[in-house]
């Protein structure tokens, strides 16, 4: 992992490679290097779309090696959803393979001079990059059938549907799972659509040939990474309740807490959650002959997805996550486990994120557009988008945009991007969160649901704002340095609440460098990636008053607990005071 | 003058008036007024169809008086549009009646219960406010026609379309004209979609038994009114060009000058100007018995409207302005003037900005929702906007909204707000302008092409930065205070270039509140205003990233001069630095 490749896509003749040492971005790996690149090169008030934004895909520090949990890829550029940075993190098999490769970073670059659109073929003997208008408005699963039948069943993808060819703001990256099948997404903020206006429609990696990431401390490395493993299994959230009932475990658990936002964001709790809920889907999953327990990328030792096969038996998309259940769930009134399946599919075929697409329709629902509750209209809503008819180019532009052509007020969105699964009212640590983190609206950025409502790393009582702050402010710094290393969010139970899992996770990196490595290094290294991303929004134009709730969560009580969401704005704006 | 009617819409058994003293507000008027109470009372980051967001329709200090010209409306909010403070300012008869009727404001604030639509009819007896759903979603004139049945020949009103009770951004509040015509609007930032988001369909205002406003030293404020006059008279723009030609007189000059925008600013001069020009437009209107020389409020001297007839020689509009004529003109390609008459129509029914939904369709073009040119595709985009379908919806929230849905990069718009008619490249004054007002892009809130072009009041180039930043500064200064006056902008030119009417105006305010008046208190008045709105914008989370002009104009070269925006960044943000 000791080059760069860069992709002019303006190039004279078509888009052309070049490859770089590290420069300046020498140790940034995941998150780390993409904010990097993106705030030093990209010009903050640039148009999302245009020549001067570029799109950076990023392995973890840690991807490609033996570390368990290693291969989670980051995505970086300007958002077309939220004018500011972004890094959209996806499982799959991409970081794994492209770090393997040597690659840690590719950086696509500049304007298309027409509309041909191209795919990138990396594998141990280079670069190429070939014209195929073939691939015009496919959606992910056909993309991968196609680079199937060319070059055979040894490769991962990364890949955009219609919705990145089309620009919309809720369009992801497709990531293929070790199946091939194009299930993990680097989801939010719109980067599919930036790959969209570079003309790239895929980028196919082969890793034949290529070694596993060596440690420069062998002993050290696997010693860490074996007590790591251990740990990992050994804490009931990553060892017991993700792998047997997926992320969907939480239905049940916010329901209950009353943070599971209903219809729109108009209750906590929803009548329908025991039909859509993790354990009712494992067992439907196991039943049809699925998998209620699988993994999204060698290494992975959770094994929180699964495979969800239709009525007849036949696989119809990965386990629906938690977010996804609900945005398409409970936040539309739908407890439809099988219609809720099929849009995780639609929305994984188009190339849409199923949370800003949930939140989209819960919003349509609001004005009107559709009943709550209606499964088969929200279906239908999500199909126009893949069509991108007027009304499906709206909802794929996401919840804000929707609001705003509908009039609809109740528009759950901070800086723009939706709202996921867990209502700041009953919740108050992720309303930190959502409101301060760089990103909009966005759970993983610090996710105060584990010490909130899941007991995780302490406990903060979830309906008061006291100790919310300074526990948003310490995810979000490890969050960063996770992101960085590459390594899967779900670590973060076990490192939370057991020394010897995190300290394990420090000499896995200090194994894997050579170098010696610090708890307070890897708390620098969140800071230091948050530092850059804050940077670059202001230079955007975000002030504090970015840093906030739409207006009606401090106004409207949310039941059962009739809570609104009290913490301060003057303590929201220390968030970043470290 | 001296009271102020609040309308509270969101009172049990439906809307509840209430007159209250000037209070804090004494003293102010026009523009000064509804920033001040909107800067006061509206809570920066409330969602602007919400609760908290007011609606401020306010006369000028000397309307309803016998100073010419005074008989400019203003009306407030925080806009839909650019999210920020909003003064829309409007011609016709409302100000005149409103300010002999004794109201320096009339405040629409909370929210309605339910969706039932009301007028308010104020006369010398007070306030009536009824129920009407027999309104909905009536075009203007169907609306006004509806108000002559019940009440009689003589009345003036302010009221919304099918676009403002639809919440869409682009929408206006029309005013009716002296023949009790709906074509007079305060047309920009969507004060129609506040409007409607309180209900209130129209506002009936009858003048009858109240008297024209007196000053209180009548000798010296007659005397300046008849210099005032007379400056007007004998200045070339305001006393003939404006008269012949109407504010259309300026097509073929910007054309000529290199900075008139065509197809969606990618030239700055148009083929088929001379075809919708001022002149043939004046030669068409008077050859179809309709007038060329027209006012559209009591008390004009200027004369600058003028009726448009159909080929059949039956009224169709008012005489299309100039940026009207430019925006669903040469910004669209368009050069068949009766097309343009007839979406000019369409646009006051529906109660539209002009403006916005020009720059609007131009962008939509851009995407290929139609060809440049193509003056029936340009009907129907219209049209659509009107009904309400999801394509019009998007429409008719205007250009920045457009170009998101459909993935454009080029869209000229400054905070949300679309660009009028003179390219900020070839005119850079106007550039300062649109970059650094606190209403979004708006020839009116300084209008530099009258130095920058028509060399009134010195002469700046056009093409330079030299000199840009100190003229939009004093010209913005100047126009507040005339916004404030509710005098039409149109007095500018004489009193630019001629001290003894400007010092007919200062002695027409002298004159008029019986208090000594010198320029410097004219000029304290513009900073005030503008202080206030800057001060809202700021608590709104608008900074100097907000002051800038799209990316592309200082990138793409302007046909025929080949200039790009050269004002640097730091200049702009001088501006306000007095």
């Amino acid at each position: 992992m000791d080059k760069i490749l860069r992709i002019d896509v303006g190039a004279q003749g078509g888009p052309k490679a070049v490859e770089t040492g590290l420069g300046d971005y020498k140790g940034l790996g995941g998150r780390a290097m993409t904010s990097g690149i993106i705030s030093k090169e990209v010009p903050p008030l640039c148009h999302p779309l245009g020549e001067d934004n570029k799109l950076v895909i990023a392995p973890g520090l840690l991807s490609g090696s033996a570390a368990a949990m290693s291969g989670r890829l980051s995505v970086g550029c300007k958002s077309p959803l939220t004018g500011g940075i972004k890094e959209a993190n996806s499982g799959g098999q991409g970081s794994q393979v492209l770090a393997r490769l040597g690659y840690a970073a590719i950086v696509l670059e500049g304007k298309p001079s027409d509309d041909t659109l191209y795919k990138v073929i990396i594998n141990q003997d280079g670069v190429k990059i070939e014209a195929d208008n073939s691939l015009k408005m496919l959606g992910n699963y056909d993309v991968v059938s196609k680079i199937k039948e060319t070059y055979g069943g040894k490769f991962s993808s990364l890949s955009i549907g219609p919705a990145g060819e089309m620009k919309l703001s809720a369009a992801t990256i497709a990531v293929t799972d070790m199946e091939q099948r194009p299930t993990r997404h680097a989801g939010r903020g719109g980067v599919g659509a930036v790959m969209g206006s570079k003309g790239i429609k895929a980028i196919i990696l082969d890793d034949a040939g290529c070694k596993i990431r060596k440690p420069k401390d062998p002993d050290k490395f696997k010693a860490a990474n074996k007590e790591f493993v251990a740990g990992i299994k050994k804490h009931p959230v990553s060892g017991e309740g993700l792998p047997a009932f997926g992320t969907n475990v939480l239905t049940n658990v916010l329901n209950e807490a009353g943070g599971y936002p209903t219809n729109n964001f108009s209750s906590g709790r929803f009548e329908g959650a025991s039909n859509i809920s993790g354990e009712t889907l494992a067992e439907l999953e196991t039943a049809r002959g699925g998998k209620a327990t699988h993994g999204c990328h060698t290494g992975c030792v959770i094994q929180c997805s699964g495979t969800f096969n239709d009525k007849d038996g036949k696989f119809l998309t990965k386990q629906p996550e938690y977010e996804t259940v609900w945005a398409h769930g409970g936040n539309c009134g739908i407890d439809d486990i099988d219609a809720i399946a099929q849009i995780d599919r639609l929305d994984d075929d188009f190339g849409l994120d199923t949370i800003e697409m949930g939140a989209t329709i819960g919003v349509a629902m609001e004005a009107g557009l559709a009943e709550f509750g209606d499964a088969q209209a929200a279906i239908n809503l999500v199909k126009e988008a893949g069509k991108g008819t007027p009304l499906g180019r709206i909802l794929g532009n996401g919840a804000e945009v929707t609001g705003k052509v509908f009039g609809v007020e109740r528009i759950p969105v901070v800086k723009s991007q939706a709202m996921p699964a867990y209502d700041p009212r009953a919740v108050q640590g992720i309303g930190v969160t959502y409101a301060t983190t760089t990103q909009g609206a966005d759970h993983t950025a610090g996710y105060a649901v584990a010490t909130n409502i899941l007991g995780v790393g302490g406990d903060v009582d979830p309906l008061k704002p006291e100790g919310q702050i300074e526990l948003s402010r310490n995810l979000q710094i490890a969050t960063a340095a996770i992101d960085a290393a590459g390594m899967c969010l779900f670590i973060a139970f076990p490192i939370l609440d057991q020394p010897e899992t995190f300290q394990a996770l420090v000499d896995i990196l200090s194994g894997f460098s050579g170098e010696p490595v610090t708890a307070d290094d890897v708390s620098a290294l969140g800071k230091s990636v948050l530092k850059t991303e804050r940077d670059f929004n202001t230079r955007a134009g975000f002030t504090s008053k970015d840093d906030r709730l739409p207006e009606y969560f401090r106004k409207e009580k949310l039941a059962p607990h009739n809570v609104t969401f009290t913490v301060s704005d003057e303590d929201l704006d220390q968030v970043f005071n470290w």
